[in-house]
């Protein structure tokens, strides 16, 4: 990154739009700002009212797709409602595919795909990061992604079946979900439901990576997920909230490695973040070059 | 189709490439052309020697790309080798996404993985016809799917989630591929590997689709396939040849459903380049009424 900057007179540069005052998009764009500038990138905020239309957001992408500082564009969601029922397509879809460091474009998607280079998905990115810094193997295991979202589920299967897991993918819609996520040595949670992994979709010794950020804030939930006397029930008690993965803590008496939420994939989704933006720049200056010949 | 013909003054256009003189492509080629034709297409064959260069095909994929009679260009696979290790990419990057009727563009790709309309690769797209016409149920099924090429194995498993089946993808690195296919309801093959799937790969009366198209001419490895005195026996002795499919015929007796080979998914897979090139003639046309308003 230093190198980058020292090379080319410029960060990388990365510029996230956020609409409306959602408080917990607040906290995560907050997160990712300081983040990029701890690492030295240009990180700025450009920030449209609740009731902007989608015209106003749509002028804002086109001006960051032509700004030459800014290497990567993210557009936080959820956008809000009044944008209309398709707003978040039509604003992913505009932004330029080679700024695109959420990897949502199709043409970005389909090299994920198709394994070629391209801008991926950050929590993925983040969970194939994690696995691989622990020493995990991936190849020839069977792997259980829980949950199909385009940011998350699907192409958190096309990263472990690039790295040859074989792979299944459990939804809603899945019959038995505990019996067949019992099959998996790596069990990836995404689905958004505070404690739904419990014991019994857990194959002894299995990996558990935890992608659910939950806010619990009813008390009956609370007491299902801790022990009586527990630290964070407690804490529970004093504040009324607390922040919960998709994985019953239970669950780590029977995992033979499990990642906490907080603190596990959430910060490595951010420096994946960086790294994407990272990327686009070196790409962007290197067509430039190729342009320029 | 007769109805596009009459409003539009044409019939829909599909534009196959030849490169070289592969026997199989040729065999597979003809059979699209005499499909196309007999639904009432215009179904042209362009053909270059095998020792045309990469800017030729190029060259005759972007005069196609601009042609107003052609809806779907198809560039028949596999390329004569001299054209390079990455011609197959560059070319299918190269036709046209509105007339990528293999659904091969990476934008199609993502598309289809983001379940919005999309050109869909035909095998795949004839494997779901099938399940549908047979009034076989997917959702909340399991289905295993076999093979990971991005002509069959991945939309494949992306059609059957979208369905909502919960998806297996296996591969040459799954260890004991027979017990991950026996736990599925509707087991897809498409491997390339004759009679792979052999009796202990599948639950009793489960769904099995049969898209190899093998062509074996080791009497040994026939002997294997067919018992002694069965009529296709007799046939690859007198022609030296016989074409199978993945599934081994001894699965009919455990199977629930069993597609042939051939004369299974082969022939509705041209079904599907057929409804493919419609969808693609309705689209242009609907654009150009866009663009002329």
């Amino acid at each position: 990154m230093a190198a980058f900057t020292a090379r080319h007179h410029r960060p990388p540069g990365l510029a996230i739009v956020l609409v409306g005052e959602n408080p917990a998009s607040e906290v995560y764009v907050r997160n990712k700002l300081k983040s990029g500038r701890a690492v030295g990138f240009l990180a700025d905020l450009e920030r449209l009212p609740a009731a902007a239309s989608l015209a106003d957001l749509l002028g804002l992408v086109e001006r960051l797709n032509g700004s030459d500082q800014h290497d990567g564009i993210l557009v936080q969601a959820p956008l809000p409602n009044g944008l209309g029922p398709d707003a978040a397509t039509h604003v992913f879809d505009a932004i330029a595919p080679e700024k695109d460091v959420d990897g949502f474009a199709p043409g970005n998607v389909g090299r994920l795909v198709q394994g070629r280079p391209s801008l991926a998905p950050c929590t993925p990115l983040g969970v194939i990061e994690i696995l691989t810094r622990e020493g995990i193997a991936i190849a020839g295991r069977r792997a259980c992604v829980i949950g199909r979202s385009e940011i998350v589920g699907k192409p958190m299967a096309s990263l472990l079946l690039q790295r040859d897991a074989t792979v299944t993918i459990c939804h809603s819609k899945t019959p038995d979900l505990a019996a067949v996520c019992r099959e998996a040595d790596i069990l990836v949670a995404a689905v958004g439901r505070a404690g739904l992994v419990t014991r019994s979709f857990v194959k002894p010794g299995a990996t558990v990576v935890d992608v659910g950020m939950n806010t619990v804030t009813d008390p009956a939930i609370a007491a299902t997920l801790f022990p009586e006397g527990h630290a964070r029930l407690r804490l529970f008690r004093e504040r009324g909230t607390v922040l919960v993965g998709d994985v019953h803590p239970e669950v780590a008496e029977v995992a033979g490695a499990l990642t906490p939420v907080p603190g596990g994939v959430g910060p490595m989704t951010i420096a994946m973040l960086m790294m994407n933006t990272l990327r686009a720049a070196i790409a962007r200056v290197a067509a430039g070059q190729t342009r320029a010949r």
